[in-house]
């Protein structure tokens, strides 16, 4: 039997998200209160995922609206991006990068270890994820000055 | 310097996706001819994508219309469904377990081993998937006689 997925398990992707956007876009995110994922919600144009193997098995996925997603890679790399184009695309899987990288190392003090795989990034419209039955998904919401997005952290632990 | 992505690479999951349409969904599937990922395309409705950690990181993404997952996910469960909900998009994840299990095995036989993180099943409209500039992504065309679908094969080897 999996164990229950825990505060514990979910802090970590809380500061690692925190710190990517603080340091690679300057950009200070507050949380919101976090959910278990129960329907297709939230709803978004871009994300980045990325799969996570080992103790801690599963994804973690950052979800931005077109404009969110532009504004922060702009600011990540201080020069307008206004249309999602391949750069913005590879800013949104930088994130979830850093948001999956940190998160490991968190884990791995905690004695949890996990690695992760390479980030896909997925543009559409009305986009909505979902997760194997046997997964818990505890959405975090995020706000900033320039918008708000949400993380998905879909774990199998134990 | 990651090595070049070589056939040995791609056809384990070629032969996974003609064994998992077989042996889930009684669907027999013929391959196109692959090709370089280069830009968006292929667009799609619905995506099962699932990472992969290891000698070979990267992810293993497949790719359908709307009307193809269900009458596919209709056939897997022999009961009809003609719109997508959560047992179709369940099914989407199972198809892209089988394939990145199936390829995991014939890997692990040619002494390149990874593992396998849990799918993410992506909905909406208009999808792409894009990957980080430093990995290869191979696209595999594969028709049916329901209609015709791809898979993304997205590796970092060496």
């Amino acid at each position: 039997m999996p164990i229950a997925i825990k505060a514990d398990h979910i802090n970590p992707f809380i500061h690692s998200t925190l710190d990517a956007l603080e340091t690679m876009a300057f950009t200070k995110a507050q949380i919101g209160k976090p959910f278990l994922k129960t329907d297709e919600d939230p709803r978004c144009d871009i994300s980045g995922s990325i799969g996570l193997t080992g103790e801690a098995a599963g994804s973690v996925t950052v979800d931005f609206g077109r404009e969110l997603a532009c504004q922060i890679v702009s600011r990540m790399l201080g020069e307008p991006h206004s249309e999602i184009d391949a750069t913005v695309r590879d800013g949104v899987g930088e994130i979830a990068n850093m948001i999956a990288g940190g998160a490991k190392g968190e884990m791995q003090a905690k004695n949890l270890n996990f690695n992760i795989a390479l980030p896909t990034v997925t543009l559409g419209r009305d986009l909505s994820h979902s997760h194997p039955p046997n997964v818990t998904c505890v959405v975090v919401p995020f706000t900033t000055d320039i918008g708000s997005f949400t993380i998905e952290v879909a774990l199998k632990t134990g």
